[in-house]
């Protein structure tokens, strides 16, 4: 069987989880790593081709964009341009349309497609959600995020003036409602409580609850595990009281990593165009043959 | 806009949900009914025509087919020598990859569509196995049902010499295994603990632990409540322990209604030929513009 040439573009916590994702994947082969320092190769990508663009790799199918979001759209067209697939994990959830437009025109351009925001939320938690609305299209859906660290308010915190490190964790609070633990290592000469008054009025924080405390180090309270808890009541037909749950509990890049690879493996099998994983069948995710999957999963 | 013509084929508990949940869509219309006895019009179909073959109604988009799971080759192959798609809940898991085939080589004859097995399980919770398969591809998934009434295991019960009413419930013991809890109303003159034997002794029994106990009256504890709690612990890439969980608790056949519906609104986006769940986009199930599905729901 012909193995799909994967590349990854970027090397943070992401692209590392996404190689060992696609050193699993028996329908994978790895076709390099890109990032911007190539001269830097970590120990465990011995072996492979590291470079900084994705013209010095050859025959590509897929190029796995770990990137910050916000380079995504870059790469992404840069990738289609070369006439290679791409899947991303985009999530910043109000620009999600916008970056599904713009990579759509191009990608028919190419005759490629791509998969966009393909992590868990946005991602597979958007698939649940778009399946449990089907099952009862009125009433409310609830994410409940965590308990877990957000990358995007650690930044946040860690652009305040004084602060060496900084850790930001959201803790459920029901009904998507968030609690923001803040756990801020100072630096020398600087006063906390200025800075707790800083990260309280950022707008990232700003409308939740936020605790702020000092810590010595950041570092020992890192835990890559994260957590969701998605609850839909609604009704079905005119039966009330339908009730869904979907939890779970995991290795926050890990995860990632697994369903971007997963989208890589699906975006082989889509016509030209821009998707999200709610547009794409289940079963396209999954390795092998579709009809195996049919008579074993169903 | 123009909205979706279904009919009904079959009208036991699962096509009166059936109605209600087509009542409250608003893309759709109801064409007919189609039962055995259209002489038999129950107050709640007045205004419907409901008649003995779907030749007898016009302009039918979907036949949901709403019969004993035995009968709906016949009927699915019936609508498709008509032109029109179907949708259905067959749930003997064994027999879906046969009747998939089938049904695949008739609509592509017919250019017509055709989603088969699509009510809860096998159904949503197919998809819901497919996606947490990608999330984490080695482990171990286990879908455990109940509290709930059995409708294969009560007609089973039913089927033994002497009993009046019968009714099997399914309670989960975990990992995958259940408890039958059946309930005898037995007729005069009969021996009940000869029936319990037979029932114990029964192929839909033999392998479970089963209770089986007598009742003066099987009715007073029906309820159509069911449940489903389904466990995958795995290897996302080679992060171990990663932890998913997907419970309901629902009305039965409102469930099965809804999602029928919502399956008859994907059918009309496919491509002629057999599908299950897991191979239809989660979109294409909702009602309405995909474009906002993308910016809402993701």
């Amino acid at each position: 069987m012909k193995k799909f040439r994967a590349a990854v573009v970027g090397y943070g916590n992401i692209g590392r989880y996404t190689i060992e994702a696609l050193q699993q994947a028996a329908d994978f082969e790895i076709a390099g790593i890109v990032r911007r320092n190539a001269a830097d190769v970590p120990a465990e990508l011995a072996g492979y081709k590291v470079v900084t663009s994705l013209k010095e790799l050859d025959n590509v199918d897929v190029a796995i964009l770990a990137t910050p979001t916000r380079k995504v759209e870059e790469h992404a067209l840069e990738a289609l341009s070369l006439g290679i697939n791409t899947v991303d994990s985009f999530d910043i959830h109000t620009k999600i349309s916008a970056l599904r437009a713009t990579l759509d025109a191009k990608a028919k351009e190419a005759g490629k497609a791509c998969i966009i925001s393909a992590g868990w939320d946005p991602g597979t938690d958007s698939m649940v959600r778009a399946i449990l609305q089907a099952c009862a299209p009125k009433g409310i859906t609830y994410t409940n995020f965590g308990p877990g660290m957000s990358m995007g308010h650690s930044v946040a915190v860690k652009a305040v003036d004084g602060v060496e490190d900084a850790l930001s964790m959201t803790i459920p609070t029901g009904e998507g409602v968030h609690r923001r633990m803040v756990y801020v290592q100072v630096k020398p000469g600087y006063d906390f409580e200025k800075i707790a008054a800083a990260v309280k009025a950022d707008p990232y924080f700003a409308s939740d609850e936020t605790h702020v405390m000092q810590v010595e180090s950041v570092d020992a309270l890192k835990d890559m595990g994260h957590g969701v808890n998605l609850i839909r009541k609604g009704v079905s037909g005119k039966t009330q009281n339908q009730n869904f749950r979907f939890t779970m509990s995991i290795n926050n890049p890990a995860l990632t990593g697994q369903i971007l690879v997963a989208a890589a493996r699906a975006v082989m099998r889509q016509k030209p165009g821009c998707y999200t994983l709610i547009e794409i069948p289940p079963v396209d995710l999954l390795e092998g043959d579709r009809d195996w999957w049919v008579s074993h999963i169903v």
